[in-house]
């Protein structure tokens, strides 16, 4: 593989360009940047600046000349797929006074795909086997589209094809390794991320600027209760041991708000701490209304500790199929703390699981007493060892509520089986 | 109020400029982004382009005086808060040639809303009461930081806060109506929003593609099953009832796949048909793993429709929870038109309920059999006439086989209960 970058040059400039209508009319949201964001910072290379345009060969093309020598990498998403208003390809090849250069190995793999799939090939489909002079055409074996990589006069130019079920992966098998052959990526994680719950950002940046090295970067995202920490060497050649660190550091400082470095999402770590332990968890929740169980369902491999759920939304329900007794729902009401115990205990014995969790609240917009307003959620939790209950108050509009209200449920569970808890690993070190 | 605006100049060139590290380092999506391309869009401001950039002043200062005279409204969100990373003030002002002006009724405002919250108010906080020579501070009853709305040489500048909560009720109830007063968005709905189900974007396309005016403009967008045509006057002056007529001539032609127009989920028109039929629903399902469930329960008022959810993920609760025969599931397999069918009928009886939807599947990576591979699912429907299965084989990843598998459940009951539909609305008109 060549070596266009000097290793040196720290750090990179990174564009990314979004291209499709559907971005900007509100059609859909651009996860690709979010994805993109991530995938390109761990390999030391985070994004300076986004800009997303519409399908418009002219635009595209006034965004590639005026970027190219501005940034090290650009890296567009979309507009390279078979149909007429795809002009990204084009876009480029004018930007940079290239011509399109037909790839056959590109036009063969096209064909045998649409073999397979019995459809036939027509000439706009063959438009994707073209790149600029001097580009490589990147398999995409799992759309038609082949990506598009281009290193000249020390810039890259990488074009990923729009579904995201193919730009993830081109992205990570073909696309990764090139731009570390070149020396433009870094080989191990260019970042380390604390994510932790229950302590804001304020204080938690408050515990690790102490400990950060000359030139290493913080940078924190909020989640609905989670906090994520990122440190990254910022260009000045921390090590990844360096940042690790760091990152061991602010965990035993945190204690039980420390939740992982990584990625790992409270559902996953429950789910191995419960594998680990070989029990299984049920769930009864009212105000949550299903999303619980589906962020435990949400994990691969969840079957073998995740029981079920009861979505208990009316009080017959509660009744009928939970057993919770009737007189209790009268005396205490269905949003309180007996009703919550009640809900875990019987959860537990109905799907005869080890723990259980439950949820009982009001998500809003309507309902609500004067004791326990809008986005009061009681917690139930059972254990081998005995059921306790918590009450909190959220804020946020229904949607907020519910997914606050998962998060906290998931977090006291992974910190009431917090000594079980696996060994920290630090990703990819 | 001021009318900076002639009417004619068409179609307004529209930036939005989203600020925020999060957002490039791929720790938070860009949901603004997706939120004002369909708030601004239907007020005839169609987004042209938008750029994500770094809380840097000189990087913002510099976007802000390239953009200025290149577009009519330029929309910036976030870095107007009162840490020492909000830049996006002091900005604008060095990129407009301004000075920053002190706004008395802005600090009125925010000493009364620390008051209230028992805070002191630092020196820093109080940066947020100055706005560029000229702009009006626009009130912020949910946060603390007022926006900018700035007129000048017939250009809006348009600054709004970062958090959702704050920056959405402030664009609909102060940005809007001065918008409207200036002649720049229109007054009542610049498109019209067709959504479909089970047509897909090409076919689709055939349909609506002759039935469009010269100047209207077709844009799609698919979401897991859901494909949106939206058709807007595209600035040549077609009128909301023109758009309309092609939205009631696109319906007559695609019968039960038309959906709505608008943006209703096809939970909240399934709750709405049951609303109108005063019946309820109770769901059992496993490989959804309480996703439908969230679905119904995402929407305001669904308790009244919404009776509830067994998330039988494993054989045990289909069989002590539901009630499923063990000798169905030993015979059939859990992953059967069978047990989908003894599935909707256990929970319409359990929950007492007049309809029933069940899931029943592989939503992968694991699982699946030579006859029904990973993403074949079985549903359910129970309704008081009888009781009904259906197979489908949907692709994606875990998730998206997930979400596909509930629109596929929620279409199919919409379909069956579609001869008591509530009148088509076109919304806003």
């Amino acid at each position: 593989m060549f070596s266009c970058f000097s290793k040196s040059r720290h750090p990179r400039q990174v564009l990314v360009i979004n291209i499709g209508d559907e971005l900007l009319d509100g059609l859909n949201t651009n996860g690709h940047l979010t994805w993109l964001g991530e995938h390109l910072a761990r390999r030391g290379l985070a994004i300076s600046r986004s800009v997303v345009l519409r399908d418009n060969l002219q635009e595209i093309a006034q965004e590639l000349r005026t970027s190219w020598g501005l940034y090290d990498v650009i890296v567009t998403t979309g507009g390279i797929g078979p149909t007429t208003d795809d002009h990204a390809r084009e876009a480029a090849a004018t930007a940079l006074g290239l011509s399109l250069e037909h790839v056959p190995k590109a036009e063969a793999a096209l064909r045998e795909r649409f073999a397979k799939l019995g459809r036939t090939v027509s000439e706009q489909d063959l438009r994707q086997c073209y790149v600029p002079t001097g580009a490589e055409a990147v398999d995409n074996p799992r759309g038609t589209a082949p990506g598009i990589f281009l290193a000249k006069d020390e810039r890259i130019l990488i074009m990923l094809p729009g579904p995201k079920l193919e730009l993830q992966p081109m992205f990570e098998n073909e696309i990764v390794p090139r731009l570390r052959s070149c020396g433009c990526a870094c080989q191990g994680e260019a970042y380390v991320q604390v994510r932790t719950y229950g302590i804001g950002a304020v204080p938690l940046e408050k515990i690790i600027r102490p400990l950060l090295k000359p030139g290493m970067v913080l940078t924190f995202g909020t989640h609905t209760g989670v906090v994520d920490a990122r440190i990254s060497s910022g260009g000045n050649g921390a090590t990844a041991e360096e940042l690790c660190e760091v990152a061991r550091k602010v965990r035993d400082t945190l204690g039980p708000d420390f939740v992982c470095t990584g990625h790992a999402c409270l559902a996953s770590l429950v789910v191995e701490q419960l594998r680990c332990l070989e029990k299984t968890v049920a769930i009864a929740e009212s105000c949550t209304g299903g999303l619980l169980a589906n962020a435990f369902t949400d994990i691969p491999g969840a079957s073998k500790v995740f029981a079920g759920s009861v979505v208990s939304y009316t009080n017959d329900a509660k009744v009928n199929i939970l057993g919770v007794p009737e007189c209790l729902l009268a005396q205490h009401g269905a949003v309180s703390a007996e009703c919550a115990i009640a809900m875990a205990t019987a959860a537990a014995e109905k799907f005869g699981s080890e723990y259980a969790l439950s949820v009982t609240g009001y998500a809003g917009p309507g309902g609500g007493t004067e004791a326990d307003p809008v986005g009061t959620i009681y917690f139930g939790y059972a254990s081998p060892t005995g059921v306790w209950s918590q009450r909190v108050v959220l804020i946020g509009d229904r949607g907020q509520v519910k997914l606050r209200a998962v998060n906290t449920a998931l977090d006291w569970m992974r910190r009431n089986l917090h000594k079980y808890r696996v060994e920290d690993l630090i990703h990819g070190s």
